[in-house]
């Protein structure tokens, strides 16, 4: 601790994110990255914009991507704000939406940065258990409330809502904001990125990480009224006028576009977490039912603590998290068929010798 | 307005960057962007890395960019700070630095984001008026603050202090941080992170945007002691994990490496501004001493505002601050010897036709 940190600094818990080891290859399961290469329109449109036009600042509004996402969802660009990152995007949220008198209420189990946010903006936040099953029930959200957010699909359990439920909350709760984080949403969740039509205040937040296989660029945005998207702007223009550069805004433009290369390889993970998943159970792991590029597993015989460190000597890489009522079990991301035939051949080595 | 912002968010006054219009094609000398080209060595390093790993996240450390920065100002990896550009540093450093029950001082004119950084962060400020001449006199602020920050070269004067001042301030304010924005150094000021060894509460930011031709790619970074650094590291952790794209940190730290690229360059634009103040000065401007890669000139007849008009329906972009004790001048960026020969062409044009 210096002293020179202000005292905000001194009380902060800074989120940790899932390591980047470098002194091996692993085969890596930890941190949800798609495990096929980006579009090649995307590569093509980086190699096109890669010349003496870095000299000049990027487009601070970043019309071209905005266009893009707003076509793909048939909204208005207006109804579209770009960051660098999902997280940047909900970084200015938290702050734009929900520094309110009122407190913030999300899931006690779900995105594990959502609490650096509060304390990090000084925003007083409530916890809402997940029921016994990981399940978000909506019902136990109370009206009272300075916003709501929670993940579709939610992370780490990898667990769906239907739309419906999410309608039934926003149609009682009008007063606040309500986000919902669709980061996982393309592996087989419902976007309820339509509904912002019906409801001024639902803000809808997605990743090019993730599904458009672009971790790498740091590319996210959200969806809402003009209203909401005006209030973002905001914010950003208070904090770092230019966030994305020039060759992330066409590389996501160019994701953006490639329907039919999204679709393909969504499939594709969305397979192979099918047999993964009766892989797990035939090992005697419990599995949640996922709709997303993970698997939230828990063994009913080893500790997941042990399997963990047992796999990464090994050389695979899982996700796990030291947290209350979920310190048993492990994410696992979805790789290609060959990684996820890798983890299975090492869980069975390590099964098979206790 | 809308009743779902937060307070804060309703309160704010953001930053507006200088315009980048899309109607046609200007002589754009209204953000200090490069004239010339990155490296062909930044261009090589993106299209290396164009490729899939993409789709895997950056390194949150930015190891490979921070160990360039060390070594090109032989200091150590863990004295330096990386962030998407040096307005998020800054941000990032306000809110590490200058959240203290004591106010931040900093110049009365200088760069407009320093006041929007206090209102977003709910920093009291307290600005220090530059002398009449426009120079900063470090002997104006008091010994009792929550920290200071100036620019060296300033902004939008261009004009420099002397390492002997800022060092004087160093020895008599050692309990709170002093922050010494570079953003220009390197078209003729002399950088003060030498002295970051002997002052433990010295942090000096600098960019890839200006000397190095990268404002496309959003590269900045910060240099301090190692526990000025985790502090800011801190801040970063609770905001965004990861602020740099894969492509920016290969490109910065290949930026970093050309040495002799960046000299060429800035001895081309220092050469220009030396004809182009001449030049400026027979057609009646007042020129400040300019130690930045632009001129802050006022003309001695006529209106600033009305020569940035003209000169803007000419196809000439220049920038006007309106603003207490500036409105009556215009800052210039210094483009090529061409684009500067059209300047001054059309500035005859006007300036006779009266």
């Amino acid at each position: 601790m210096s002293s020179y940190w202000s005292e905000l600094i001194r009380g902060l818990e800074p989120y940790v994110p899932g390591e980047q080891p470098k002194d091996r290859q692993y085969i890596k399961l930890n941190t949800n990255e798609n495990p096929y290469p980006p579009s090649p329109v995307v590569l093509e449109a980086i190699r096109e914009h890669t010349n003496q036009e870095l000299r000049l600042y990027p487009d601070p509004t970043g019309d071209i991507l905005r266009t893009e996402v707003a076509d793909y969802y048939q909204v208005e660009k207006n109804n579209v704000f770009v960051g660098n990152g999902s997280d940047e995007v909900l970084a200015f949220a938290f702050i734009t939406f929900f520094k309110q008198a009122k407190p913030v209420f999300y899931p006690d189990i779900s995105y594990s940065f959502y609490p650096v946010y509060s304390k990090f903006m000084e925003i007083e936040a409530v916890t809402v258990p997940l029921t016994a099953d990981f399940q978000i029930n909506l019902a136990d959200y109370p009206v009272d409330n300075g916003g709501i957010i929670f993940a579709n699909p939610n992370a780490p359990t990898g667990l769906s809502l239907p739309l419906g439920q999410i309608e039934t909350l926003l149609q009682r709760n009008t007063g606040s904001v309500v986000l919902v984080d669709e980061a996982y949403i393309d592996f087989g969740g419902s976007s309820c990125i339509p509904l912002i039509k019906k409801y001024p205040n639902l803000l809808v937040t997605q990743t090019l990480s993730k599904s458009r296989s672009l971790a790498g660029l740091r590319i996210g945005y959200a969806v809402g009224s003009a209203e909401l998207i005006e209030g973002l702007e905001r914010a950003k223009n208070s904090f770092n006028s230019y966030t994305l550069d020039r060759l992330a805004l066409v590389a996501g433009a160019a994701a953006m576009r490639d329907r039919d290369y999204l679709d393909t390889t969504c499939r594709a993970v969305m397979a192979t977490r099918e047999w993964v998943v009766g892989a797990l159970e035939r090992l005697k792991f419990a599995v949640v039912p996922s709709a997303a590029n993970f698997v939230f597993i828990r063994h009913q015989e080893r500790f997941a603590e042990d399997l963990f460190s047992e796999l990464r000597q090994r050389g695979v890489l899982v996700r796990y998290f030291k947290l209350p009522r979920i310190d048993n079990y492990l994410r696992v991301t979805i790789g290609t068929d060959q990684e996820m035939q890798e983890l299975i051949r090492q869980l069975q080595a390590i099964l098979g010798s206790k």
